[in-house]
């Protein structure tokens, strides 16, 4: 009897790491400090709420299904909004909306790939992106990131069998951080161009970019609806986690073939999430830019104050989106390190074993720190806690 | 190349049926009557809406990620109303909330098979079901329905093989309105449980069956959860298919199969449709007892008001729940009329080709009539247009 789908991959590293929260109490002079999740904690802007809530009292469609792909209004607002980002033409017929970016991701990979293809995923990866592959029988070629945490052409090049169908990237990275050189996105759209696969890009921190303008001009050529799927999350942008809204840029040829799969696993996205997407576009720019610039002063905080840790043999690997990708000193591995640093230190933090493949040794050396939710003094304490911690 | 998973199936229904709207105009006098897609047309209670709005404003949890398998207030909540309706003893962590009850059935899937696995769907099937099979590399079973639109479990059992996983039934169903004798699924349970398979039952239509109580044992028997995965929606109970909110009761351990599926596919459910669904559960009941009754009304409107189109050869082979299902006397195919029956009598409606293996020709003679969005009069000049229709 072959194995069921879902029991091909592992669990989800989010379930996992909240277990380990089981019973585990915290000194009261040393209380949670949760770095394992990339969420905003708090509710969208006021505003915000108050159209969702009179969309709810007052508007009937809030409540009934919508169309498979996304609401029209929402679909335009998304595209024009991309167009004047990435200084491109984007069309509403070239956006669908999604139950959120996994959702994205899924459908994308849904409507390039059979049993048996293969995907290419940097590592460390995104662990959504492996067990989706996984869950679809679908093998992942890892490609071990080199200089500054980026994959390099030339090896992803070097993986390409006739079953590949497609290269993977997230930019700014989860879990590393790290942003894309546009000259690097350029070669690797290339190569897939060569080689007639799909470049996802997954741009789901596209907002806490530290770069100004348009981070890639990927979107400018205009062949790319032949080779590029782009996909995004209006999650971090509006704090609407909790309502699942995603978007994904295409051809319309793709996007019909998506529907189906959209269609069937989840009918139409959520009316809310799409009513409040749709006026965080309109209202949201000068919020939002503020928002970014939190982010960014918070990463700052993290590398100016890395260098006690540093001094004690901590590595910073990548900074930046909602992201510290960190090597520790320890003999120990960082999935055993991770469950001591949760008892001893009160710090709840993914160690790299859960974005690496199981028998590549560097996830035992490293940590992702999901910085966003933690101020200047959290971060302080974070680093203080993290250069206190007797590994 | 091999196919993709999205090539491996057809448009969805309705998304299809919305197509054929473009460019169709309608008489004052024969305004569209649209009968093609079981779902409200009207907003949920105040009473709901205003505890909605209310979580919007003031509840921060609404707007952030929640646990994959849903709120433990409404996981408790359904639970214990199930325990009532089924007088059987169901707990919290049997059940898990999706988003939508197309994705409840996706998730099981997941966790029961791989590629070139089978499942057994009673013929004619929910799309939705069948689309899903195609997509994930599954063989679908046809088990054509018998006497009263039944499955017949000797043909179920002749159909069995090495790779069928799960025999997979809607009651009351959807496309053909029939509710499922109890004897009838204890039968098909009894079989599933000789042959090591998985009973998939989705009752999605549960709170509109004409049969007080409970409709079924199945949830009694002590050993339920190594045979049975329910599958229920709050989409039609109250209103909310704009919020996807869906259910599955099965045992824990296929819910934490089911969970990493669900976590990589939309990570959870949107938080103010599980708020709606337990605003409804506490507070509900009587409402939905009067839509209940209002639903069992129209349904005996089409009994009643049937013999004129009986007497021009048209038969009502099932009617429940929010369906009539019928068969046509003209020597078109029902794909072809359905087109014509918009064009010419301003009424949509999905022919039986849509629920139906490709081959099989009783589907040329069928239409599904989903009528619970049509009060009396409506249903009167829906009879009417039927009658007076030229095939």
């Amino acid at each position: 009897m072959k194995t069921a789908r879902t029991q091909a991959t592992f669990v989800s590293p989010i379930v996992e790491s909240r277990r380990w929260l089981a019973g585990v109490t915290f000194a009261d002079d040393q209380p949670l400090l949760n770095l394992s999740q990339a969420a905003p904690a708090d509710a969208p802007p006021e505003g915000l709420r108050q159209a969702m809530a009179e969309a709810v009292l007052n508007q009937t469609s809030a409540h009934l299904y919508g169309p498979v792909l996304g609401n029209e209004d929402l679909r335009a607002a998304l595209a024009d909004q991309m167009s004047r980002h990435y200084d491109a033409p984007i069309a509403a017929s070239n956006i669908a909306i999604t139950s959120g970016c996994n959702q994205a991701f899924a459908a994308t990979i849904q409507s390039l790939c059979a049993e048996g293809d293969a995907v290419i995923l940097p590592t460390p990866w995104y662990f959504n992106h492996k067990m989706w592959l996984d869950m679809q029988g679908i093998t992942t070629l890892p490609l071990p990131v080199g200089e500054g945490m980026l994959p390099e052409v030339a090896q992803a090049d070097a993986l390409i069998t006739d079953r590949t169908r497609a290269i993977a990237l997230v930019t700014p990275n989860n879990p590393c951080g790290v942003e894309y050189p546009a000259a690097l996105l350029d070669a690797f759209f290339d190569l897939a161009q060569r080689h007639g696969l799909t470049l996802i890009v997954d741009e789901t921190y596209r907002d806490f970019d530290s770069r100004d303008g348009a981070p890639h001009r990927l979107l400018q050529r205009e062949d790319w609806q032949e080779t590029l799927v782009h996909l995004y999350s209006f999650s971090k942008a509006y704090r609407l986690t909790g309502h699942r809204v995603g978007a994904i840029a295409a051809g319309p040829d793709r996007l019909s073939e998506m529907e189906k799969f959209l269609d069937t696993v989840t009918i139409c996205p959520a009316q809310l999430g799409q009513i409040g997407a749709k006026w965080g576009i309109d209202n949201l720019d000068q919020w939002l830019a503020g928002e970014r610039a939190e982010i960014l002063d918070r990463r700052a905080a993290i590398q100016d104050g890395f260098a006690p840790l540093a001094a004690k043999g901590w590595q910073l690997l990548g900074l930046g989106a909602y992201f510290a990708y960190v090597a520790h000193p320890y003999e120990e591995s960082s999935d055993v390190l991770a469950q001591r640093l949760l008892r001893e230190a009160g710090m709840l933090l993914l160690p790299g074993t859960m974005f690496t493949p199981t028998e590549a040794p560097e996830g035992h050396r490293q940590f992702r720190i999901a910085f966003a939710n933690v101020d200047r003094a959290g971060i302080a304490d974070m680093l203080s806690r993290l250069a206190n911690f007797d590994g």
